[in-house]
């Protein structure tokens, strides 16, 4: 049984006897049930009764729904309320509209909109360049998605996707400072959601790509790339691949191995899988091989060679395993140097990690539950990391995105490069010091606020480089 | 010569020698190039030199540059940098995402984001409805403008729109806290445009429809309406209709007179006119004559027999002037009641005002200089109101979406009926009290916090009692 957990966390409202002990049955109860107790609040205080509220993790919503069971159970307590605190914290979404200033008085009425507002107007159609200048494009994103490809829950529509992508909102914001507008789309057709984002993208300073299935989320960002001046990035796709990316090189830096002597096993060929492979063939890799269910991908393969091949898989049976080399996932595992795990749970054994090289990289990043599992896998592996919290080295794409599109928006760039994901990446790496280098310390927590700053800085700095970056525009005197 | 305003107001960094009458000399100047200062702040005391900053309002931009270069004349003063502070205000933009909680532990996030979310998204998957409980649905709305018809500025594309969207969504939430977002769209193409609102409108709960040119604005609006199962409103249209009709309401409290007996005389035959002749109709106006450049509008006329006539203009010649009476705009006000003004500056003279009907209540509303000069048309107008906020009784539509929209959101209105535009514009007549109704007073400032709540109120009791408003959902309990 896993341990309770915040996302399983209750507000239950207590209204208690007022004598000795009481509070103590309610949390001996509690506690007997399995619940965490986190915060508890004094809501009254009366002479015969006291009302408290107290949070309580749980372990799942069966396990909730006990809790509750045992608090209803004891005498001298009455249950007054129970809330989800996950829903309560979503009642009526997670943003809203900020204003940078308020309009008070006539005469911030007539600045911030008519007249006043309409120089504003005639200086960007003087000068279209000037809308970064001058309105939210200077720092907004649109978080687009369909809605097919959401979390684990697969085609879930428009509608329901919309939390995730308010969440992805937040996540910008905090972690790098981006504003963020979600964008959720009644349609699947490619076409349609091309055109969609096209049309929008005047507000837009840049087009983060989310929870789209694959193969279309390759068309669809190839397109939105040739058609618009902003970057547009798959962060399922590259998110992914820069961390995966700054997960192995500080994996070489701990171990003193090179980037480009590394033979890399990887499970799992969807959409993230061609942009972990793209960005270590960027960096170097010498030798990838991955495999789907039916085992390694190659060009020699009877369904490359038919045309049945899917788009991710036609490019890695073009980029990777040029020895054209078969086997299963276990197979693959032979005399490599580094496992990389995109798929699902127990793909492999720990035993089969002794086909590896010694001390082998082993990145597990299915979830929630990994490849291999990692307790298992500790007694064979150099270095392990996960897409979970609960494990040192989680692969987490928040580490990237932020930051990413901060760099990005700081420099208007016009794309993101491959230079630029490979920037990121060594951002990321480079905020881990030598003195905390350790096999349990190759990437730095979510929580890290150097993080985004270092990525950013990575990723302007390789665009201006590139002349992808258009820079910032001077603060040019405007009209007088 | 207007007088200096907000709309041109600079910011001058001046460093002067500090010494006895400096400050003095510094302000004559700019008195005497007429610029009106406004606050004046100290940026540094020195021994030898002190450092101000002033604001100046001008009245434009040239007289700007010459309060400038007497500054610049000033013996002893330096000045060290201008700003304008409209564009200073608009710089990066007036919106920022804000986020309801942040994200500072990892409980924080698994509730927010991964894995929590999860069980919102299924919660909606599952009741497509819920969305409007769990996401940004529940209170955002889209201002979406293609650009074509941006203040009195024209066809200026989206981008340069950007600014006038942006302000508007400040409004919303100023006065209405609705949170909205500007969509300005990269297309001219009525199918184009509605295609892409549908696609987007999974993540709004309203639209509002902005400076989209006529006759395109009817076709998207009510293509719009029949396609998605939130309100949509032409601002443009209703938002002036309803404040004209407040206006009416309060202008025949006022006298005693029955709305249903006046006959009113229109000029201006745009997408406004259409919404205000069908407003009036709806409260039981008896008597409309409209004109365009060349005349009454009726449907004995040439260009509507032809099927010249375009959109709106057919609409006004099928349901008003039913008698086919001809006439030039001065002729049509021959015994009316009201002119209605929603064109140009000078269309009449204010002696022509002596053909109608004793104190007439006359609405001259093109922006910034009206059909009729306030100052001339004040010995025989009975009531007058403009859409100027420098003369009594504003007509500004800032009194109507607000509150439409609060209203609308508060009960999920599935549309914004006919009647509940009624009902918006008796919310806002309600405002003003008995005791404070006079000429000069029959429409509420812009300011007036109660306007919005007034509207809000009689907009969803309309929409309930008219089953057109879903209702609030019950909190209840979620899960567990």
């Amino acid at each position: 049984m896993s341990s309770p957990s915040a996302q399983f966390s209750l507000t239950l409202r207590v209204e208690l006897d007022r004598r000795p002990g009481m509070l103590g049955a309610l949390a001996t109860a509690i506690g007997e049930a399995g619940g965490s107790i986190g915060t508890i609040e004094t809501i009254e205080l009366g002479d015969v009764k006291a009302v408290r509220e107290i949070t309580v993790d749980a372990v799942d919503r069966e396990h909730g729904e006990a809790i509750v069971a045992a608090v209803e159970g004891i005498d001298g307590a009455e249950l007054i309320e129970t809330t989800d605190r996950t829903f309560e914290l979503h009642r009526g979404g997670k943003l809203f509209t900020g204003l940078k200033t308020g309009i008070r008085t006539r005469d911030d009425l007539s600045m911030a909109y008519t007249p006043g507002v309409a120089r504003v107007c005639q200086a960007i159609e003087a000068d279209r360049e000037r809308v970064f200048d001058f309105t939210i494009k200077h720092n907004t994103v649109a978080v687009v998605s369909d809605g097919t490809a959401v979390l684990g829950l697969g085609d879930i529509g428009p509608e329901a996707a919309l939390p995730v992508m308010e969440g992805k909102a937040v996540l910008f914001k905090e972690f790098g400072d981006v504003d963020a507008f979600p964008i959720c789309l009644d349609t699947n057709d490619p076409d349609e959601i091309v055109q969609a984002v096209r049309l929008m993208a005047p507000v837009f300073g840049g087009i983060n790509l989310e929870d789209i299935s694959s193969p279309r989320c390759f068309e669809i960002e190839s397109r939105l790339i040739e058609e618009l001046d902003i970057p547009v990035f798959h962060d399922d796709q590259h998110g992914t691949a820069i961390v995966v990316l700054a997960a192995l090189l500080n994996a070489c830096r701990l171990t003193g191995r090179n980037i480009e002597d590394l033979r890399v096993a990887m499970v799992g060929a969807g959409a993230a899988g061609v942009a972990v492979a793209k960005i270590l063939i960027n960096e170097g890799v010498g030798s990838i091989v991955s495999c789907d269910r039916t085992g390694a991908i190659h060009s020699a393969r009877e369904d490359y060679l038919d045309g049945s091949m899917n788009t991710p898989k036609t490019w890695l049976a073009e980029n990777t395993n040029l020895n054209q080399d078969n086997g299963s996932p276990v197979d693959v595992l032979e005399d490599a140097d580094v496992f990389i795990g995109l798929s699902g749970p127990g793909i492999i054994d720990a035993d089969d990690l002794q086909r590896m090289h010694p001390d082998p990289f082993v990145f597990a990043m299915a979830n929630p539950n990994p490849e291999v599992s990692p307790e298992a896998a500790e007694r064979y592996a150099g270095v392990m990391a996960t897409g979970r919290s609960d494990y040192p080295n989680q692969i987490n794409n928040v580490l990237a995105f932020p930051g990413v599109f901060r760099g990005a928006l700081d420099v208007r760039a016009s794309q993101i490069t491959e230079e630029m994901k490979v920037a990121a990446a060594h951002g990321i790496a480079s905020v881990v010091r030598e003195d905390e280098l350790s096999e349990d310390y190759i990437i730095p927590t979510v929580f890290n606020r150097e993080v985004s700053h270092a990525v950013a800085e990575a990723v302007s700095r390789e665009a201006m480089q590139s002349g992808v970056g258009r820079g910032p525009r001077a603060l040019t005197r405007i009209a007088y």
